[in-house]
């Protein structure tokens, strides 16, 4: 029932990616690496192009860190594609655009506003065994800050990689961890 | 279905503050105000304690900006006294403290890790009508970062406030604003 | 059950038109005059551009005989905007585009192709009460004939304004007409 | 749900066809080929039998392209059969034409008006395979136009037999066809 | 759940009739009077006429009698009209024929071929208060014969007009009856 | 659900037969020839004997015809005996007398006046294969016709042992038949 | 539940009953009076009018006690009056004899054998109150006592008309009867 | 449904037997031998001992007959026995006694008085198969007659011994008996 | 669903004490007093005796604290009396015994053992309010100790009747009671 | 249904007990000795920590008769050891104390106080075969006796070893016990 800690669901979309035919992603092809979900909800709106402008400057850093990025909103990749060849911001994207007008991937995390068609302002981190770890969404007006999904990320790999520690408030990478133990039980 | 822009559920929590005789809290009490709900898995643990002293370091000016805060777990209001008055770091907390051993919250914002019967760690901001703008969750071990949710939380009252406004990416108090309008539809 | 005969079922969708701003559309605005819904599958695509070309040099007949017409695809009304603004053929489109991102209107009239999000090539000619008096559906990759469905609400409209007369098969206003009586049973 | 891109149903009906004696049609006999369902209300009455005469006249052509055609009413084969011995324009008929008393083909095709025991006025086009590609219905009154059915049944056949190929909006035998691909998109 | 001795269903039907434009006739049309209800399997057919002919030359007796007479099939009104136009014994019938394409009236009476879509060869003797006094049916090849019909109808009206008055087998307008009483019981 | 047609059902019932212990009679012992049912309402009352009566006088005829005969009502073998011992007109009957206190012929063949818990005045005429051919039924004091009963079985006869053969209305053996053709379609 | 001090059911049943017209009765004018339902097989059998001569010999006495008597079989009234009118034994009887036909009074009181339409060798007495208050059923074959019967009745309208006594086994009417009280608890 | 005729339902109750340990008694240990089930209302109370007595007084026959008598009621093997020790008249039985507190055997031959948790007044005859042949019941306060059980089981067990022999109405042993057979019926 | 609070059901049970004649008691009885509900299998058996003997020896100290005391077990009354004349232990029982044979307080409590159709040996505290304030069961052969029960019910009186004071382990009358505050919270 | 003589349900608890690591308790580790869950409300109340205390004392003596003892409330194991480290009287304690935060055991022994998320003043007492043999429950604010719950073991265990044996009330270790029989049945 909870989010975080489930695995994603079956879905399949067409994506728009700069230099490349249309292509189809499924859940499979997300699971190995770790990925970012991040929905919006419209093409050719306001908010949507600072917040994927903000994320496409961190997506180099994204790659290096072994995460790919996808793009979602309620359009079709034949929307997607227009958009990128007639935006300054947009065709600064070089990630994956998935159409999803079967509403499928908004359903299946639950940001589907139904009486619109549209979906949140949402961000999933999902690991590479296809879990979400992480999650936000914002209301309506309100971007998000790609840094800061950068900074839980790194966490979020960096307790994958060390069994037994965990990463304190406002984490940075670099920072001291914990290790708990009985003894520690109270003591903090 | 969705959880942003859905309203807050009936409950009734007894909480525990400092300097306080016991009181019991209501979703009737939450709302007139913004409001956060702060969950955590328990009392005594581990990366909590740190999560806690981030927020309280950050009370002071959330309650210039309006805004209440509750620390939630599954512990009884017995437990989070004897927290406060046993551990360094927890002793610093001057918001109420909620003690949800029946699992009412957890269960309302759908946090409840339901196996273990402990909370997630999450926060939602609650708008003074009872509305959830915004939330965020992140897995086992990995802390979260209070001025970012003050960030949040400043852009989410802008909006309110300003009808006809919206914040791109990571805005801080002061940054400039959008008009959303017909014109600019696929202009950005 | 028939789908002809059938009153159109209740919506609301926001509309694109050419110098207006955006506005919202719904089954009480249709009734009282005669209209056109002619579903396509995608913005942005190859047959669909023709179509609505060759539908919108009838735009100005149909206007003369009391007809209004809506495009209607499963895109978003931003969507249909930024084609008009980049497309040659779309820009000569002057009536409204309806964005049927919620599958609303495809749902009503029986065109959605469930497994992909997006409407038939479909047309629908409903009367003044709302009731649908004529349909036609093509396979993907087979084009309409505007003209053809000029002549067939003609034809329609003089069978409502001349009770008691029929039109015979390939009729052209003008032509002569049948009334149906005893006498002529079985002697056509 | 969608008509367009189903499989016939099964059914099994008695045809009366000029020169024969009785027989019986079945889904199975359809398919191989393709084919027209022609439905009308009722024998002995008034635009059915020019929109007859006017399919009779294309049935050669129609035959020629590799397409049956079914004359399909409520009434019996006997009936049938009787109209056809005493109406100069039915005598013309070289098709088959079904008795569905049983009501099973209206049904089947979903064009029974179940108030009045009648098919409507609605033609179906089926390729070999038993799919429907193209349908058409028009309101009592409003007879239908052969011509029109021919040009959109070799649109079909041109389709399903040039892959990647597709007809824009009323496309004649041996005019310019499109080609689909990512340069297209947003360029027509 | 019995036949006898129910009451007809609602109904409604077209109705042909020599000398008259097609009219309605319903239920209550019928009652008020005695009612004879002639189902047979279709026009055109083969024994049907010879049993249509033979009721047609005893309807002057029938209507003497108080009796209407409605001969029924799952035809149409315009497709009895265009066999009473086009058939020597058909034309001699003067009464009403119904269509019942809609199998109204066949199901009503239960006697409906379902498979085939067609009405037995049944025959049911209604009273003036719509109530079901003799009925018949013989299977397929099998002619009824009015002057038998006239017989029994005659001993229904009898019985009807004579109470305490029963009419013995084969009796004869004229013969004698029998006064049911005690001290018969046993004794007849 | 039509009665013609259908297959008797199961049943078994002990009979009372002149000069025979009392014994069962069951559905299978029924199949193989011809059989009619003759239903009626009670021992010792007064329509009964005479139609009885009738029929016993055509035993003889029936039987020739390789036709079996049962009378059916609700009472028990017990009490057709004691009839047969003391009526003059009951006494002349050859035939078996099936007991029938179960009701389950009368449910069977749909005869039973529930509020009363007797039979109708109901005949049926069941071939070889136990398949009912023939039926009637009259309301109460209205006696049947034994003769016009053995008229119509000599048809149904005619017919199952000269298939392409029907017997026209009030047809006598001997008469003429008709052989259906397309031909004859509309020709009668 | 339990039969013993439960209510008689609503029945209508007609009676023979010798010098008197058939007639009709109801549950309602059983009561007011004590009443014996005497059930049995069948009329013209063997055990049964030995005990209908058994209990017409009671009567009298019966009758002086207040006692009306019915007896009960699945044979019509008809054939009661048959029955009466040629056995000896039978004849002897002056009580009403219903007709159950329809078997509502041997459901009623339970006892009717499912498998073979007839009713069980049952009693039944019943106060004025329409309660029953003995009851005794013998298998096939066994005959009842109807002096017995008597010895029971007396018992029972002594512990009616005198409350606060009850009767000891094989208690005959003058004989010594019991008064309970706490002091002869375990003193018996 | 019926009673009579009815097999005795699975039962296991714990009996008090003068001179003997506690045992179990089961449905299995009553089949083989005739049985008699005397079911009274409760120990220590009023009519209930002198039904016992009388019935102990014909133990010593019945188990001369191959009969043998269980007595029942609601309460326990423990409360039989107090009974038995301390009552002049309980303490002459020599069958067993049946404790049923659980209700079983009351449920199971339909006399529990479900207001009260006690046992009607009620008597059934089991013979060897377990089928109950014979059964009586009384209301409170009267008390019932053992010797006339005694003649009901005698003619049970004459039936049972001579097929095809009947007792007439107050049979005792020794008295003559009928052979039921055709030319019998309608003549006793 | 806890049976601590809840308050008892309805019930009513006829009670044997000693000096009074038989009468009912039930819920509403029960309040207004404290009550002790002592359940125990079965009369005239082996540790019950020795319980209700300790019990009885408490009851005029539970007299003269306001408590009423009900022993029960599924016996009946008569059965209670019985045992009273005859056992030395029993006689000396003072409160009233209630007859259960119906299961009703056993079930109502949940002491049934529905194999066995006894009661367990349960004791049940209800205060003037009908609410259960303390419970004990023990299994088969291990008694209960009446004065534990006392000292446990004065303590439930202590608390009761001091609001805000509550009664540590082992709390003898007199002994020091604690008065719960924050203060104390983690301080005991 | 009942509680005593049911085995205990599936559960899983971790549990916190002094000088060992945290650990996890199943029902399977409980099987095979005795044991006694004892539940209390919350860590860090008030009559809670006394009742524990009293039990800690009695701990030793437990052992010795092969008892382990299972503290339980709805506090986490992390809230055992932090009340274990501050407390006096906890500091005693040496057996486990089970974290029941999701309520399973609460629930399973059906001592949960629902609308308060915490459990009752509840001890059962289990034997090796994991069956509950005593238990016994507390209003708030009423401690329980750790002396009386060993008495109640001590008999428990002893009828265990001794079938045939039973304790009487308020026995004690070395008195003397019964042994039931036929000859004692109402001689107690």
């Amino acid at each position: 029932m909870g989010i975080i800690g489930s695995t994603i669901k079956p879905f399949t979309a067409t994506a728009f990616q700069e230099g490349k035919d249309f292509f189809d992603v499924s859940d499979s092809d997300v699971k190995g690496d770790w990925a970012v979900f991040f929905f919006y909800p419209a093409d050719f709106t306001f908010v949507c192009p600072t917040e994927l402008e903000d994320l496409a400057e961190q997506y180099e850093t994204l790659k290096g860190m072994g995460v790919e990025v996808y793009g979602v909103s309620t359009d079709t990749h034949f929307s997607h594609k227009a958009w990128h060849d007639t935006s300054d911001k947009i065709s600064k994207i070089k990630f994956p655009m998935l159409g999803d007008q079967l509403h499928t991937l908004s359903n299946n995390f639950g940001v589907l506003r139904e009486e619109m068609g549209l979906a949140d302002r949402a961000t999933f981190v999902v690991d590479p065994d296809g879990v979400i770890q992480i999650m936000e969404i914002t209301c309506e007006g309100v971007g998000r800050n790609a840094k800061e999904l950068v900074r839980k990320i790194k966490a979020a790999q960096y307790v994958r990689n060390n069994p037994g520690q965990v990463c304190p408030a406002k984490w940075e990478e670099g920072s001291e961890t914990l290790a708990p133990s009985l003894d520690l039980v109270g003591k903090i």
